[in-house]
C-alpha cells in the first residue's frame, strides 16, 4: 500500500472507508482546502478511486484491510453505514479519531436502536414496535392499522429492507429469518422533508435550510431547497430537533434527518415525525454544492478534522437538485454533451459509475428565482441523461 | 508510465503539461463532470499532482516525456506558457488535439510577436518598439519620455523579465546578451483590469465581467469582481477587443488580457491599452472560483474539449479575491484553523505548496453585498497566512 502524500504545512490526510460517490464528492473541497484523502476502496475504479491518488483496495468487513489503511490517517470517516461493529472498534482501538463514532453510529445502523433512543429524547416518531412474528405484527397492525411499514434493522437503504404489508401472514417470509423486525404505523404524510446538519467533536454544529425531497419508486429524485412553503414554526421544531439530537448522540459529522410533514387539522399548524437517519453526507445535502456557501461534502471534512464550519447560508432563493439514475444507454458523454449546449447554467455532477438501470450515477443542480422553471430544467437533465426524454 | 483511468461512458482524458496550481484546480470541476485529468509533473509533489491519480514525473522541455504524456490523453492543454515551440511541433504532429494551438500560444509566449499582431489588429497598444541596442532605446525614450519600460520578449511573468530604465545605458546588461527587447512607453494609467474570456475549437466564446487587478511589486495581490465603477463604453469597448483577438488568434481555452485604463480628459470617457495576454486560466480569474456560475477551470476544461461553454453570470454582487503569498512561518494548518473560525463565509483555495516568502501558495474568495467589508476581509485572510498580521 502506498502511503498518501501530505500537502506541506502540516495539513491531514482523512481517511474514508468506501469508494462510492459520497467519497468522491468529498475531493474537490478537500484540493480547495489542501486536505489529502485516501479512500479504502471496493474496487480500482470505484467512483471515489478514479479521482485521488490514493485509493488502495480492501473491503470495509476486513479488520486488516480496515486498520493497514487507518494506519495512514490522521481521522477516519465512513462513505456508508455499512462497517460491523467489530470493525468499528478495533479501528477505535487503534486510537485514530473515528467520526462519526461508533456509539452514535449505531443509531444510523439499527433502526430499532434509532427508534428507541429517539423516544426516550422525545423526538416525534411514527408509532412503533420490535415485532418477533405475525402475531406481534397482527397485535400492531391492529392497533395502529393497515398496512404496516415493515423494516429490517440493519442493512436497508433506498427503499431497501422496507416494504408495506397488509396482514401479519404477509410478512412470513421475513419472519422465516428469525429477525426481530421494525413494525411502524404508515403515517398520512403530505410531503417529505430532510435536515441536514453538520457537527463537530468539539461540539459546534449548523443547520441547513431544510428542504423537500421528492421520492419515485423509493429513491430520491427530486430535492427542493429550500422547502417551498414550510411553516416556520415546524422547521424551527425540526431543526432543534435534529441539532438536539447531533448533541445528545454525540454525532460527529453531516447527519441527516429524514421526516414526514403531516397536515394539521384545518387551521392548525403542520407536524412531523423522523422517519431515517443517516450520518453521511446526504442525497438530501447535494444542492449544497452549488446552492450553499458551504457544501455538505467540505462541511464533513471541516467536522471531522475538528477544524470550524463554514457558513451555511443559501447562495440563491432556490435550488433543486435532480438525481440522475442510468438507463439503458451507457455511453453518457455525447449525451450529456447536448444538455451543456441547451442549458449553460446547468451544474452537472457526475460520479464516474457504470450504468446500470436505476443505479444513481449522477446528480444536477440548478439555481435561480423561478422554481418552476428550475424544476423543468432539472427534470429535463436528469429524464435527458436517462434517456426517458431525447430532446 | 501508468496509463491514466477513465470513467465509464465515453468520457475523455484531459492531459495538462505542468503540474502548477492551475491544473491543480482544474481537478475540482473535473471530478463534477467525470473528466481525467493526466498531468506531466515536474515533481511527484507538484501541487497538481498531489490530487490526481495520474501524474506522470517529466519535463516540459523533453519532447520524449510529452509525447509518452500526450499519448494516454484526449487533448493536450497547458498550466503554462513555457513549452518551447519544437515541443508544441512534436506534439502537433502526433495528431492529438491541442489548445491552445502553438500559432495562438506564441503571442502569449513572445511580447514583441504580440505587439506586432495587435497593432496589426487596431487594438490599443501602449508606444512601442523593438530595440536592439542602447542607441535604439535611446531613440524610442526620447520620442515617448523616460522611464521606458524594458521588457524581454520571451519567459516573463509576474513582474519577471520588465523594469523601467531611465536612459539607453541603464539596460546594457540586458543589451549583453545580444536579444531584441521590447521597449514601451510608460503609460500613466489609473488602475490595471484584466478581461477574461473562453473560446472553445468551433468558435464559441464567452467573457466574464471586467475585473480589476491591484498589483503589489508586481504580483497580483487583490482582484475585485466586477471592476468597480468601470466605464460601460470601456467594458464593451474591451469586451469585444477580447473576443475579436480571442477569434482572430483562433484562441481556444480560457484566455485573460491584461489592460491599463487611462483616465480621459476632464469631462471624456476613459480610454485603455493592453499590457499583456496569457492563454490559460489567469490569476484575475480565481475570483470566478466562487463568484461565477462556470468557474475558468471548468470554462478551460469545456473549451479545450469543445463541450459548449457554461455561463458567466456572476454569482454574488461583488468577489472579492486575495492572493496568499508565503511567509516565513511554514505551518500554515493551525494558521488557517483560525481564519476559518473567523470568517465562517471566507473560501480557502490552497496549493498544496510549501513555503517560500513571495510564493503564490493560494488565494481566498469572499462574496458579498459590501465591497469594503469584503475587501477588508480578504486582505487579512491573506495577511494572516502570510504572517503579517497576528490577528
Amino acid at each position: 500500500m502506498t502511503s498518501p502524500r501530505r500537502a506541506p504545512g502540516g495539513f491531514p490526510v482523512v481517511g474514508i472507508i468506501g469508494g462510492g460517490q459520497l467519497a468522491r464528492m468529498c475531493q474537490p473541497p478537500a484540493v480547495n482546502l489542501s486536505l489529502t484523502l485516501s479512500i479504502l476502496s471496493e474496487s480500482a475504479d470505484a467512483a471515489a478511486a478514479l479521482v485521488v491518488p490514493s485509493a488502495p483496495v480492501g473491503s470495509h468487513l476486513d479488520v486488516d484491510d480496515v486498520l493497514a489503511f487507518a494506519k495512514e490517517c490522521d481521522v477516519v470517516t465512513f462513505d456508508h453505514e455499512h462497517v460491523p461493529p467489530e470493525v468499528l472498534q478495533a479501528l477505535v482501538d487503534t486510537g485514530v479519531p473515528v467520526h462519526p463514532k461508533p456509539e452514535a453510529l449505531v443509531f444510523a445502523q439499527d433502526k430499532l436502536a434509532m427508534r428507541e433512543r429517539l423516544t426516550e429524547l422525545g423526538v416525534p416518531c411514527p408509532a412503533w414496535a420490535a415485532v418477533r412474528g405475525e402475531a406481534e405484527l397482527t397485535a400492531f397492525g391492529d392497533v395502529h392499522g393497515w398496512p404496516v411499514v415493515l423494516k429490517t434493522p440493519r442493512g436497508g437503504y433506498d427503499g431497501k429492507g422496507v416494504r408495506l404489508v397488509g396482514s401479519g401472514p404477509d410478512a412470513a417470509d421475513w419472519f422465516a429469518h428469525g429477525e426481530v423486525l421494525l413494525a411502524e404505523e404508515r403515517v398520512p404524510f403530505t410531503r417529505e422533508l430532510a435536515v441536514l446538519t453538520a457537527r463537530s467533536p468539539s461540539g459546534q454544529a449548523a443547520v441547513w435550510p431544510i428542504v423537500q425531497t421528492v421520492q419515485t419508486d423509493g429513491i430520491c429524485t427530486e430535492v427542493l431547497a429550500p422547502a417551498p412553503g414550510l411553516d416556520p414554526a415546524l422547521a424551527a421544531q425540526a431543526s432543534q430537533a435534529a441539532l438536539t439530537l447531533a448533541g445528545e448522540l454525540d454525532i460527529t459529522g453531516v447527519f441527516a434527518v429524514e421526516i414526514f410533514e403531516i397536515a394539521g387539522a384545518p387551521g392548525t399548524a403542520p407536524s412531523y415525525v423522523v422517519n431515517e437517519l443517516a450520518m453521511r453526507p446526504h442525497n438530501s445535502g447535494h444542492w449544497t454544492m452549488d446552492g450553499s456557501v458551504t457544501s455538505q461534502f467540505e462541511q464533513h471534512l471541516r467536522a471531522v478534522l475538528d477544524l470550524p464550519l463554514g457558513a451555511v447560508s443559501p447562495r440563491a432563493t432556490w435550488t433543486v437538485m435532480g438525481n440522475v439514475l442510468g438507463g439503458d444507454y451507457d455511453e453518457l458523454y455525447p449525451t450529456y454533451k447536448h444538455l451543456l449546449a441547451r442549458d449553460p447554467g446547468l451544474k452537472v455532477h457526475l460520479y464516474g459509475k457504470g450504468v446500470r438501470p436505476g443505479r444513481k450515477i449522477g446528480h444536477v443542480n440548478v439555481y435561480g428565482e423561478d422554481l418552476d422553471d428550475l424544476r423543468a430544467r432539472a427534470r429535463h437533465a436528469a429524464d435527458y441523461l436517462e434517456g426517458t426524454v431525447t430532446a
